[in-house]
C-alpha cells in the first residue's frame, strides 16, 4: 500500500510527535518542500502548536493520540524521545511509518541499551557498568577512580538524570527509584564534540561537519562549527564513527552523536535521533538545515548538500536570564529584539514563542564570518543581551570587527 | 496607544492580507522571529491558508473582514496590491498601523499616478500620456513611433492588462472598459533589471544588489543576481533611485523597482510594494531574506544586512508545464520532487503548495555558486524539470560541473 499524501497538494504529509522549538523550525523547512507539518502537541501553547496549521492536542504516551496523529500521515517522526516504545511497535504493527524505527530509537532512549550496542560493536566509550547495587559503582569506581558518572538509563536529556559521584551512598536514592542504573567512568576531557548525520532508508547518508559544542550547567548553549582546530585525521574518524553507528543502529532521519575528545581520541556519549541543538547552526550555516534533512530522510528522499555557507559558524543558545526573572523593569522582550537588529544586523534570530522563565531554552541565534573569535564573540553578545538585557563586555569587541 | 503584541509571546503580530505565495515564505520568516504571521485568505486552500497557525478566511475587498484581520493586529501589511484605497482609509482612521500606508501604496496600484509622481521628481521612465481617445494614442505615437505600449491604470500584474499595439485602434475596447488608459513609449531594452529596498517607518533604507530579470510571456521566470556584467556605476545609480523613489513615495515595508535598462539608462518601469519574484533569491542568497526584511521594516525593527551569502545566486521559477497537463502520465509530483533532490542536492526548493495548473507559478529554485553560467543552467534545469518532468539539454551542461 502507497504511503498518503495530502490530498491538496499531492505531496507527504510528515507528522512529528511532540511542538517543541525542533517542530517549530520543521515546520518552517515542511513549508519549503511545499508541506506543511502535522504536530502533536501537549498544550496549545507549545513552541511548534503557535506556528503550525495542523495540530493535534494529545500526549504522545496516548496511544490513540498517536494512532490519530498517524492517520492519513506518510510517516511519523519525533521531536523528542519520550514515546514509549511499545507503542510505536504497536504503530509498526498497524502499517504506520515510524522514523526512526522502534528498534532504532531505543539507542536514544535508553543509555544501557546504547552502551551495550556500542560495546557490542567495538566502538570507543568510556568504560561503564550496568548496576542494580550501591557495590557495582563502587566496583567500577576501584577500576576507573572517583568521582564516577551515574546515570538514569532512560529520561534524561539537558543533563537531567546524569550526577556527579564522590561515593556510592550518593547514589542511594536513585537506585531505590530506578532498580537499574548505568555508571560511567568520569572522562578526561579535553572538550565535547558532536556530529550530526542524517540517514535515509533507502541507506543514504550525509554528514555535516564536526562541531564543538559548550555547555553551560550540562545544557548545551554554544556550537561551534567547524570544531575549532580538529586536526582532520581525527574529524574524519568523527564522521566516520557516526555514520557506522547510523547503519549499526539503522537510523532514518537526523542523529546526533555526542562525543567525548580525550587525548587519546573520541568517545561516544550519547545519542539523539531527531534534529538536534547541536545542529541549529545548518540553517543558514550549510546547505541543507538538519530540518530539511531531517524530512528528506524520513521520507525517503535523496539527502541534500552539507556543504558549509560560510567558513566560520557559531550558535548560540538564548537562556532564559535575568530578563526573565521576576520583577525584571529592564527592556521587554520586543524591545531586546529591536536593539538586537540594530547592534547585529547580521546575527540571526531564531525566536521559539515560548514563556519566558530563567533557564529556559527560549531561542538561538547564529553568526557567519572568517574569524572564530569574531563570530562567537557576536553570537554570545548577541545571545547574551536577549537573555540578560544587558550589553556584554565581548559586546565591545564584536562591534569593533 | 502602543500596538497590540501577542499576549502568549509579547512579540507583534504581523497581519497580511492576501494568501499566496508571498504570505506563505513571508509565515517562514516570522517563525525565526518568534512571531506567528495572520492571514487574510479567500480560500483555505491557498498556498499561505495551508500552512498559517492563525487564518481568516475573507475578501480583500470587504471592509469588515479587513476590520476583523487589524483586530489585535500590531500592523496590517500585503500579499498583493488589490486592496481598495478608500477599505485603507478607513483601517487607517480606526487608528490601524497599516504599511505600506495608503497613500504610498497607491503607486503600486496606479501606473498612472507612478507616472505623474516620476514625472513630478524628474526621475527617468519612458515618455507616457495619459488618454481617454484613441487620438490620444495616436499622438504619443507621434511623438515616439508605433508600436506602443497600451497599459490599463491599474489591476494588471505579470504582463496582464499590458498590451503593445501598432494603432490606435487595437485599444478601442480597451478604452471603452477603463474610460482612461496609459500609452508609454515601446521602449529599446537591452533587459530588464529590478532593485529591492525596504524602508522602515523610522526611514532607515536597506538595498539589496541589482539583478537581472527574465521574462517568459510577460512573467518574471529568472532572476539573475547581480545583474550579470552591470558596471558598478550603473547599479550604484539604479539602487539610488530606488531609494530615492522609496522616500519621496514613503513607502514602508519592501518595494521592488522595476526597471528597463536602455542604451542611455535605466528607465522606471514599474513598483510593487510586498515582497516580490525579483527577491526570493534573498531567501538563501542573501544575509537577510526579503520576507523577514518586510517584516522587520513594517514593525520598525532596524532591517537586517542586504550582503549576498554567495557570488552568484540564480531563482528559476516552476510554471506549470506539460506535468501539470490534463492527462499527464509521467512522474507524479511526489517523484519529481525525488528525481530534483536527487539530481541537485544543493538546489533549494520552494513549492507553493497551490494546485498545478499549466502557466501557474507553482514554486521556485535558487541555486548559488560561482560561475553564472553554471549555476544559471542547475537553477533552469531543475526548474523546467520540476514543470515538465523532462530533463533539460541544459541538464547535462549542469551535471558536468
Amino acid at each position: 500500500m502507497p504511503a498518503p499524501t495530502d490530498p491538496r497538494t499531492g505531496l507527504p504529509v510528515v507528522a512529528m510527535v511532540g511542538g517543541g522549538q525542533l517542530a517549530r523550525m520543521t515546520h518552517q523547512a515542511a513549508i519549503a518542500l511545499g508541506q506543511s507539518l502535522r504536530v502533536l502537541a501537549t498544550d496549545p501553547g507549545e513552541s511548534a502548536a503557535l506556528v503550525a496549521a495542523d495540530v493535534r492536542l494529545g500526549d504522545h504516551r496516548d496511544l490513540d493520540a498517536l494512532r490519530a496523529l498517524a492517520e492519513g500521515a506518510t510517516v511519523v517522526t519525533f521531536d523528542h524521545e519520550h514515546v514509549p516504545t511499545e507503542h510505536l511497535q504497536a504503530l509498526v504493527a498497524d502499517g504506520v511509518r515510524v522514523a526512526p524505527g522502534p528498534d532504532a530509537l531505543v539507542h536514544a532512549q535508553d543509555k544501557l541499551v546504547l552502551r551495550r550496542a556500542m560495546a557490542a560493536a567495538g566502538e570507543p566509550q568510556p568504560q561503564w557498568a550496568e548496576v542494580q547495587t550501591l557495590q557495582g559503582i563502587t566496583d567500577l569506581a576501584d577500576a576507573v577512580g572517583w568521582p564516577v558518572v551515574v546515570k538514569t538509563p532512560r529520561g534524561g536529556y539537558d543533563g537531567r538524570g546524569v550526577f556527579v559521584v564522590d561515593a556510592a551512598e550518593e547514589a542511594a536514592d536513585l537506585l531505590t527509584a530506578h532498580g537499574t542504573l548505568l555508571v560511567e567512568q568520569r572522562v578526561a576531557l579535553v572538550r565535547e564534540l558532536a556530529v550530526l548525520v542524517a540517514r535515509s532508508p533507502f541507506g543514504q547518508v550525509a554528514v555535516w561537519p564536526v562541531v564543538e559544542t559548550v555547555q553551560r550547567d550540562g545544557i548545551n548553549t554554544e556550537v561551534l562549527a567547524p570544531a575549532p582546530g580538529l586536526d582532520e585525521e581525527t574529524a574524519l574518524a568523527a564522521q566516520e564513527l557516526a555514520v557506522r553507528i547510523a547503519d549499526r543502529v539503522g537510523v532514518v532521519g537526523v542523529m546526533a552523536v555526542e562525543l567525548f575528545q580525550t587525548a587519546d581520541g573520541v568517545l561516544v556519549n550519547e545519542l539523539a535521533m531527531r534534529p538536534h541543538n547541536s545542529g541549529h547552526w545548518t540553517i543558514e550555516g550549510a546547505r541543507t538545515s538538519q530540518f530539511e534533512q531531517h524530512l528528506r530522510a524520513v521520507l525517503d528522499y535523496p539527502l541534500g548538500s552539507t556543504e558549509m555557507a560560510a567558513p566560520v559558524v557559531v550558535m548560540a543558545n538564548v537562556l532564559g536570564g535575568a530578563a526573565s526573572a521576576a520583577g525584571w523593569d529592564g527592556p521587554g522582550l520586543d524591545e531586546r529584539v529591536h536593539h538586537l537588529m540594530a547592534h547585529w544586523p547580521d546575527v540571526k534570530l531564531h525566536w521559539y514563542g515560548k514563556g519566558q522563565r530563567p533557564g529556559r531554552k527560549l531561542g538561538h541565534v547564529t553568526a557567519l564570518g572568517e574569524d572564530l573569535a569574531e563570530v562567537r564573540a557576536r553570537a554570545v553578545a548577541a545571545a547574551r543581551y536577549l537573555a540578560d538585557g544587558e550589553v556584554d563586555p565581548a559586546f565591545a569587541f564584536a562591534q569593533e570587527h
